[in-house]
């Protein structure tokens, strides 16, 4: 068996400044808000991919999980009972650590973007950005667990 | 200076079957409709990991553009004349050449996951699948230059 070539190797574009200096900080589990501001800090050498970015009300952020090791195939959730499939959650420990976010663009500051809606860490390192370009309506929207866990939680009036 | 380590080393958790054997049979630019079904054949040592996806209407999948080489900070997207950010565009010329589609999942059988809506080529390596959790409402977005070109091709009726 031969040994696959590495499909890329990853670099930080630039960095995350958040409120958030460790995980406990972060809000967790269903029903959360992510109500804090922060900035994505994006180094001079990438600066110019940010043309234009200032039109876009939202961005998708792609960041690392660099303060996670391994991966869990199953695990449950903050607030969860039930384990469920890593590729059905937002688990930090997935084969390839890399995290989502959407945020909302407050303003961008040359090569600093201001944005609402973090929950990386402080210093996380940033791959990539990409403009928030459609939805799907929320009406189509079939959640699973979550949806499950939302109404358990109404119910049960917390 | 110091050489930073390595953020991670990226694996295949599975591969795209897609209608799609070259770049140019993939639709392209503003109002693109993205009507093609396909598969996510994920590797049998990650199946586990797929535990209640079945509940999700709507999947995020990360994937590699293993045909691109090299990043272009600024470019024209298709059908568009004016350059603009790579931050700002779904450019496969990244500096990190992670892509992003959302499908929508039809059903899953094992390790696959049939699903609507792929726009990667054929044998595309997958890096991650994540659970669509939640919608920016349409009304609220501002979509920048794409939002002019919309308007540009509605106007000139095309």
């Amino acid at each position: 068996m031969s040994i696959p070539l590495p499909l890329f190797t990853p670099r930080a574009i630039g960095f995350a400044r958040t409120p958030f200096k460790e995980t406990a900080q972060v809000p967790k589990g269903p029903g959360t808000k992510h109500d804090a501001n922060g900035l994505l800090e994006i180094l001079p050498e990438f600066e110019a991919g940010l043309t234009h970015i200032e039109g876009f009300s939202h961005l998708f952020v792609l960041w690392v999980f660099d303060h996670s090791e391994g991966f869990e195939l199953l695990g449950a959730p903050p607030g969860e009972e039930t384990p469920h499939g890593v590729f059905a959650t937002r688990s930090p420990f997935r084969p390839n650590p890399i995290a989502l976010t959407v945020v909302e663009l407050l303003r961008r500051d040359g090569a600093s973007l201001h944005v609402h809606g973090v929950d990386m860490l402080d210093g996380t390192p940033i791959l990539d950005i990409k403009p928030y370009m459609s939805s799907i309506p929320v009406e189509t929207l079939r959640r699973g667990w979550l949806e499950d866990a939302e109404r358990r939680r109404a119910s049960s009036g917390s």
